[in-house]
């Protein structure tokens, strides 16, 4: 299982990964699932990817090659927009559709995918999508800022109650970091390490990338302190009073 | 789809369930999830369901006659304990199972029932069950002392978090609000009114039974603080230093 978010805000891009795979509960792998593309000063463009590792694995082998869109051939390096962008990640994975799809389904294996691709191009607004299996897509917007792959449940509340578009990067960390520790706990197949990266508006760089692992400090107070930081909330809240 | 959550503490039992059954987005309708079994001083019983309703009525209608354990007929007013009444539900689940499960097959419907089932019957000490659609049972523990039916992960972090055998009852109410609340919220097939029963271990008679609604003060205060205390919460949390 895989449980990705990536935040689009007015102060920029978050983008949070786990990076365990899993088939069956005693084969497990750790598998990076983000890949970052920045020309510094013209594009950042981050992928997550979530799905059967062998098809996202195939998507993001097809995106190293040229693909055609409307005549003209573009990789995610050469693509002049973020939308061609998303469309390019789309054909990709009909590609790979194409080719594996049939296999697939006469082992009764769905063909399960999604990946969210954001960033900024020189030129243009930053801007986030999540592409389906099916190749189509969807582009995050100021009512819902946020898009999850995976394993969403479980952390999704937290993201419901307090994230909007005027969420700052730093608040929308500590969100992204809750969002997964509640997860982390919920579903064995969400794992550690996590791979964070933060993008600031207009800066065609990127601004933050680390590696978060169990033993990282910053991860750790946060965990420690989120469950009675609930705890507490929890107690101030008042009893009803229907006796 | 339902949500329901029962709980097993130390000082005693608390119920809540949902009342909203759907067959797609356009045939939703309130259903009573809740059945209690309530003679004061010698046994209360109360059991929650969730799953396909023509199933779970199915084993409430049945569980109204007399079933065989052992060569001796009962129901859920005369058998001696939580373990036969237990044994009851699984009996019932498996006889419309004998009479439903090739139809629904063939139509490509699942077999999908799960039953809570839990209180105390004099002579015994209090007890809580949850009965699978196969009509097997597990019994909560001291380990894990809450079952959830349904659509359980929206509002499971909040319990893995804070549940313990020693929360109070007190406490347990606002727990399984706050749980009900964030599945409310992300699932539009789980709805309001809620259905609440507390029992207070050897009290052998039910301690709260209410309706809650949406104008109920008592949820409305909970739901409206709850957001803003989580907030408090996570502004509270220290800001990872990886500048």
């Amino acid at each position: 299982m895989t449980y990705c978010v990536a935040l689009r805000l007015t102060e920029g891009l978050v983008f949070l990964a786990d990076t365990r795979t899993n088939a069956g509960v005693d084969r497990i792998a750790t598998f990076c699932k983000m890949k970052v593309i920045e020309h510094p000063g013209e594009r950042v463009i981050v992928l997550m990817t979530a799905g059967n590792l062998a098809i996202t694995q195939g998507v993001m082998n097809r995106l190293q090659e040229e693909i055609e869109l409307d005549g003209e051939a573009w990789t995610l390096r050469t693509v002049p927009d973020l939308y061609r962008a998303a469309r390019l990640v789309g054909a990709a994975l009909r590609t790979v559709y194409a080719a594996d799809g049939a296999a697939l389904a006469a082992h009764e294996i769905s063909f399960e995918a999604s990946i969210a691709i954001g960033g900024q191009i020189q030129g243009e607004r930053m801007r986030l999508f999540q592409v389906y299996a099916a190749g189509n897509f969807i582009e995050a917007t100021d009512d819902t800022p946020f898009f999850q792959l995976g394993e969403h449940k479980y952390g999704k509340p937290i993201l419901d109650r307090v994230v909007t578009k005027d969420t700052t990067i730093d608040e929308a960390i500590k969100l992204a970091l809750i969002s997964m520790d509640s997860t982390l706990r919920s579903n064995l197949s969400v794992g550690l390490p996590l791979d964070l990266v933060i993008y600031r508006n207009d800066e065609l760089q990127v601004g933050l990338r680390r590696r978060i692992d169990s033993d990282d400090p910053g991860f750790r107070a946060i965990r420690e302190r989120w469950g009675s930081a609930l705890r507490d909330a929890f107690k101030s809240l008042p009893q009803p009073d229907w006796k």
